[in-house]
């Protein structure tokens, strides 16, 4: 179980870092500017979660594995990005992956170190949907993750089934539940995202009233 | 006293994170939209005081009130947001008033951490402008702080203001003046931003000299 | 040698205040506009680099001078910036000095706080660039350090010189590389950036296959 989910943030970190260096691509940037987009969204919601957390330090500091994942996959990406432009569509569902293990990961993290639930719910949103943020704003654009349906909200569902089941699994009794708050929390986000690819799903947006 | 500023910081924080949840009025997002660029303006200037500051916490992680109050701040202006656009004469003043106690309660953090003069009234300017500054880079567009009217310019002489009655309360004498410091300084910005709205107040802009 | 180092690491810092305060004065700005971006871009590489270092304090923060040199080479600017357009040129070598010596001092400082490799290197060309990155962010302007040639490569090779130069000082019988390692790095930055300004060089830009 524990290496699954190391596999899938592994998995959510080349993904977000494609995204990245896809959006370095559209820009016609260099490879290092494909380096420094792919990097900054792979490792950007989980590096701002860290300093918030004041945590001892930040998740990329001594494991540099976590880097090297990032820079590969932008290397990578600038050269298949024609092909994997074509491949929008794949790109979509390893996001909402992405997504979902970041959002559980995100509020796993706070937990540990204490935060009230409150907090580790909106950690848990933030790591998901931060590092697409900050590219977007550094590129100048208006940030993708507000017009995807339904984005922010399966990051939501996904922090909070975790937290839910944790306190759940503190009751007596219910103990055994510990072990499924993570692969179940994670499938929650990823059918609500994947619902949302598939049927179009939106939530309600805002309109103005005359 | 103490009970007055606390209601006045919460005060900032409704008015900041409604000007937040405005914004995602005008850009038609969803009500999680709303929450998360309502609870980012409301909560953005102290979070990056207090990481600059290197303070134990980021203010909002034990005390979850904050959070809290920029969510419900951020769903009521959901549903009378087509109200509240009428009603913009009423926000640009609670603004002032969340713009002149920010700049004095940061200045007052940052004496207690023990910041030199110039830090202090940095942070002060800092914790009044960069939630909206957040906000409006985060959204793609050009920051409103910079087209308002004298508005960094009141943060600055309500941090500056704080930061001289404290230092002229601790000479012997004058500590009766310590009591003074917040009151005054958070009136010395309000005057001073009300003013700008009042008449129009302007500092000269630059003007390039063909 | 110190010395040296000293005083371009202030010549860097003076030289991004005013490409900040430049970028103010293209928004007409008043003076406090001035002031706010001229020091964000000044100081803004070696925060970010010093808040992910989890460094004891932002640097800074006790040491005041830094925001004092911000601040006077904004308010400069304001009065000479019609002067400084005209100027372009002359900034731009200023600016290749000022990437040349932050790529260093980032990658040394996050050596010192005992960062791997990888992550000292990723620290000096953060410290180089982040600072010009946060501005345009702020101002809500594509990045101009995307368009300029060899810009973050420069940092690069500025940062990698200096990491390499000091694993080789550790060995045994070179140790007298140890006092050359900062100038040589700086002076590999620099000659690469200033090679890329005057022969126009640029790495291949990403091209879209049809």
């Amino acid at each position: 179980m524990h290496e699954i989910v190391g596999f899938l943030d592994m998995l959510g970190m080349v993904v977000f870092a494609i995204s990245g260096a896809l959006a370095a691509a559209e820009r016609r940037l260099d490879i290092l500017g494909f380096i420094l987009f792919g990097t900054i969204t792979g490792i950007g919601g989980g590096t701002i979660r860290d300093l918030l957390l004041q945590a001892d330090e930040v998740f990329w500091f001594s494991d540099t594995r976590y880097l090297w994942v990032c820079i590969l996959a932008s290397v990578a990406t600038w050269f298949v990005a024609h092909h994997l432009q074509s491949l929008r569509r794949v790109l979509l569902w390893a996001d909402a992956i992405g997504l979902s293990v970041f959002s559980v990961i995100g509020a796993q993290k706070a937990l540990i170190w204490e935060a009230p639930v409150l907090v580790a719910v909106g950690m848990g949103m933030m790591t998901a949907s931060f590092g697409s943020l900050i590219r977007d704003s550094l590129l100048g654009q208006p940030p993708v993750l507000l017009e995807a349906d339904i984005y922010v909200t399966a990051a939501a569902l996904g922090a909070l089934s975790y937290v839910g089941l944790t306190a759940l699994a503190g009751l007596p009794g219910w103990d055994w539940v510990a072990g499924w708050a993570v692969p179940v929390s994670i499938g929650a986000a990823f059918l609500l995202r994947g619902s949302a690819i598939l049927f179009n799903l939106q939530l309600p947006k805002y309109r103005p009233q005359h």
